[in-house]
């Protein structure tokens, strides 16, 4: 595995922060598939990020550069490459406080497990960077969804930022119908919004991050995806939205409330018009036994906040192995909430075709 | 992968709960380590629960017989087979009852999945019996461990039955020395036992059951495993948990609750004495952009309630596409959380067996 | 990998020759494919060999108890696991020379790998008594590809045994209409059998013995399968045909003999009769580029003289570190070729399986 | 799998001929080691084949960006990619013949497996032009080799052009000791260069194209290597092997010579000078049961012919289904054997590469 995940579909991620390009390859997609690239271009700016919503300011999205896989715009069924180069990258900043762990960041964890001779700069192979491969191999999985399964969406919505909640509870026709007012800033109760910046801001004042929950769904999805025991939906999507820099809690529906809910309420009854069968509530998530039944599928993902903060912190100097006090430079995103939600989006995308490449063969 | 797992370790599970045995077979161990099979059948105990919890009562735990893979009482590095021979399992009673789908469980779904043609005899292959041979898969991969790693402990508590919680807070240090007074009820704090128990006797008076969270976690763990970004401890422990039935939500560190931290309390402060490095606090989990810091690491699993309940349900009868009352007959345990202890405990110990064996080869 | 296969079909062997029991686990088969078990049997007894044939006489064949997988004749779609439990095992005799390292055996290499902690008893996991599982799963995988591509036969010829050939050519058609008269020594020119046992009785009893070659081949195969680079037809083949114990050479259509061949004679003209395309030859067996065009599929498989025989060889004692001469006792097969060719239709059963759940999914 | 191949090392090849870019990304390496870029170029400049042995001239060896997991010139344990842009390519051209299939070519297979939405420009994913990135990729593993095992060496010699053969039969001594004179033309006697150049040359001037047979052999390389059953050495390398165009056979040590062998040949007598073990002679190419015993690995493998020729072949037109002649245009190679080697070499690498980190984990 390592930055390999391959299953059915398989997809390689490779790429440091500050080297020359980053980029990803799919292979295992059905042949003959339109992709569209303004669609990934899309994907792409709401992964960038906008200034309005405090993030990280970048002045332009990322571009792909799809060097196979593609002929005359449709899958030709071989592998599909994406590169992004990296832009002006001045890395000799990073030279002179490679040996100060940053506090919640991999710098230390990657010393241990490559010695030392990881790409240190920017956070290489652990930054967030990286997941802008993952939308582009996301939102190409996406299409190759839609193409198969018409109906099938892929969303998402901003649950909680920090101590701002939106604790709105949706009906599985909600999920079916949802649709984000604000694209950039999903939610489902819009009169949130303004607390959600507000607690951005203060945080950002405070030279501090703040992290916060996304659920994301997909509607539309067919029964019967999955193969259990270890390679049932949650333990498919689990492991790619662990993939996920600073993903530190998955859940299914119901989640860790399930704990504290008597059997007769978790249940979900199914009922039926005769001709097709539902469940009235959805507490599951639209996965029973690991596998979906054609229900909304709905999960939690809970980030911790960016650990790059301005504020001081103490640390360790490795090199000199004494303890420090290290103040973190540069443009820091105080949230990545906003910009997070394309790329469990991604991730749920990857996770479902590969799912739905299982039962129906790559060539259906 | 289905009911394969295959990473460095590779681990196949078979059978089904009315099937003539159950087993798994565990390939990719180091040769030469020895295998107590006394610890085995404490796993199994541990697994088979005491009436004493109000747990479903059995007369005995699973008696695996080893037929492959151990050698003058160690492994030899080839496939270790251990075979469970189901009991006495009338199976008739399950013809009578097959087209009414159990809401909660997998039968809907098998039945979308398998197109009909799944064991429907007590759930089959999703059967939460299936986790015995899991239980012993764990047995083996702990005893690999702890000869591997000397002082490497996986260990378990409860952390809430239903709404009974258990909200005492671990220090690193508590992690380490951390004894259950009583293995078959792991608790930090002994007093809430009563409550708990009360919690599962009265949810059984009402023929209905409960869920509850187990927080896993581990001792002694070297530094420097993991292999993001698809491989990283918690992609590769998620991926194993979520093959638990009844498991909804996996989280570590502070899990959900980071999302409502600051990044300057959530960021774990790196310590050191001179010799070795720390951090101060652990809400990380052990874990640092997938990667072990040597921390203990510490995770959650949120069970729902057995959804296998006396109560009247509502359901529906696939074969007639009608609504129907559900009975589900048979002695039911209120609550599975007691016994998932251990196979959370197993599940860690692949994962983490085969995180190992990835940086320190088979032959070490 | 090691005794685990997985591709889209996942397979483990596990056993030893002198241990309880040695069984092989199948996953990912499509559900409700109907299973004969007197199917299985004909295929097992074709591995025991008799005695007319001058190989090792067994009193009968290995019965496999199917433990999982199987539900009222059918596949289940979950494991399909198959026991075969050894006979009575003498295995006092294997200490005694546990130290003399057989020539042309696995037991030098077995001690570097396992550092001396295999099952040494009778070859241990090394034995050609593992392919026992492996024609078992052959079995299966060859009636659910009869059931999901009717028409598909693997079948398999005697090309040579020693230095007697059968060198007769079959046409594309020859191989569709193949019929072995003796299916226990299948030959495409019948008049070459005397010869053949003349060598296999020859070499007896010079206490030698001798290899030989076999040419496996599948009709009615679908094209289009194979998914290169990596998974191409002869990569998936070959990585199984390699894993029968003797295998040396795997070649597919003219194999080596194409290296002599001028390109305007190797390239099979394509022809057509306006609706169908074919090869007018079949130089590539069935294959281009990897995926299947159509045509019957031909490979064949050089197996190494039996490495036991009751001639005194030289070797080494591995505890004193000295040479010494060997006699290994017991009744040896002089020629393992006849046993091996319901092995090699196996192992390609095992593959071509692989390949169409590749292209037409688990639940088409 | 597909393009994908991964083990304990990873492998990706990516690109068509006629598209922006082809590459490879390895993952799983050992971090830390140095890449002498110099040396890739080397290997590319082998592969790209020199005018004065026939094959097709090109100006230029491909020149290889490695855009991530090299850093400050070592490993840095995380993916390391190599792209290579493809030059101008005129692909107007092709869409005039796309319909006729090139006959011993991809284009009909890859028509039925990707339904017509290939890149058929050049043979796309399918042309010889996609062992670059092979090399690429080998000769950074070679590298990772020498580095963790000094004194392996891969090497390779040409063994038969057509129907020109160099019979030299090496002894395990001179594998070690092996030095090609031409490492263009790597040959064990150098007098048979001369008509081998001259069977190639008469080929072209018939508009033909001509195959043969490459050894290929690794000294130095640690016993103990190898998991069988189905992750034996021969099975590791045959699968990567296989990858190659043009290779339509594999065989290790005597290969298919061994079917005609007596055991008490075959058999590789063991020796011992008392401190180390050896054997006497090494029919068995130092791998017994699929685990390597520290002699010389020696390994076959049967190219066709190219089967782009000059010459008018018999063929058909897809689109209308009728029979036709086709005319081949540009510059063909009339032997590739040459440019071969390097390419089986690289292969090697990989798959020994993967076998030495599954035995001594990615930290060693």
């Amino acid at each position: 595995m390592s930055s390999f995940w391959q299953n059915h579909i398989k997809l390689s991620v490779f790429g440091e922060s500050h080297g020359p390009a980053i980029g990803a390859t799919l292979d295992g997609l059905p042949a003959g598939v339109p992709i569209d690239e303004t669609l990934i271009e899309e994907e792409m700016k709401r992964r960038a990020a906008s200034g309005k919503a405090l993030a990280t300011p970048r002045k332009e999205a990322d571009r792909v550069e799809i060097v196979s896989g593609l002929f005359n715009g449709r899958t030709t069924g071989t592998p599909l490459t994406g590169i992004i180069r990296n832009g002006n990258t001045r890395s000799g900043d990073y030279a002179r406080t490679k040996d100060l762990m940053r506090p919640g960041h991999a710098d230390y964890t990657a010393k241990l497990r490559y010695g030392g001779y990881s790409d240190y700069r920017g956070g290489g192979h652990f930054s967030g960077r990286l997941t802008a491969p993952l939308v582009f191999a996301g939102s190409v999985c996406k299409q190759v969804l839609a193409a198969e399964c018409p109906g099938l969406v892929i969303s998402s919505r901003i649950v909680s930022i920090g101590r701002v909640f939106d604790d709105t509870t949706l009906t599985p026709e909600d999920y079916e119908t949802f649709h984000a007012a604000d694209p950039m800033f999903p939610l489902a109760d819009e009169t949130k919004k303004e607390a959600m910046l507000a607690e951005i801001k203060e945080t950002a004042l405070e030279e501090d991050s703040v992290g916060g929950v996304i659920e994301g769904f997909a509607t539309g999805v067919p029964g019967g995806l999955g193969s259990p025991m270890f390679d049932g939906v949650e333990s498919v999507l689990a492991s790619l939205l662990y993939a996920i820099p600073a993903v530190k809690g998955v859940s299914f529906g119901a989640g860790f409330d399930f704990a504290t809910m008597r059997g007769s309420l978790a249940n979900d009854a199914f009922v039926t018009d005769g001709k097709t069968v539902r469940t009235r509530t959805n507490h599951n998530g639209g996965i029973n036994g690991g596998i979906t039944n054609a229900m909304p599928i709905v999960f939690r993902v809970a980030f911790k906040p960016t650990p790059s903060i301005a504020k001081t912190q103490r640390t360790v100097n490795l090199a000199e192995m004494t303890e420090t006090d290290i103040h973190i430079k540069g443009r820091h995103d105080p949230c990545i909430v906003l910009r997070a939600a394309p790329v469990v989006e991604a991730a749920c995308a990857v996770g479902l075709l590969d799912l739905l490449v299982e039962m129906k063969g790559v060539m259906s």
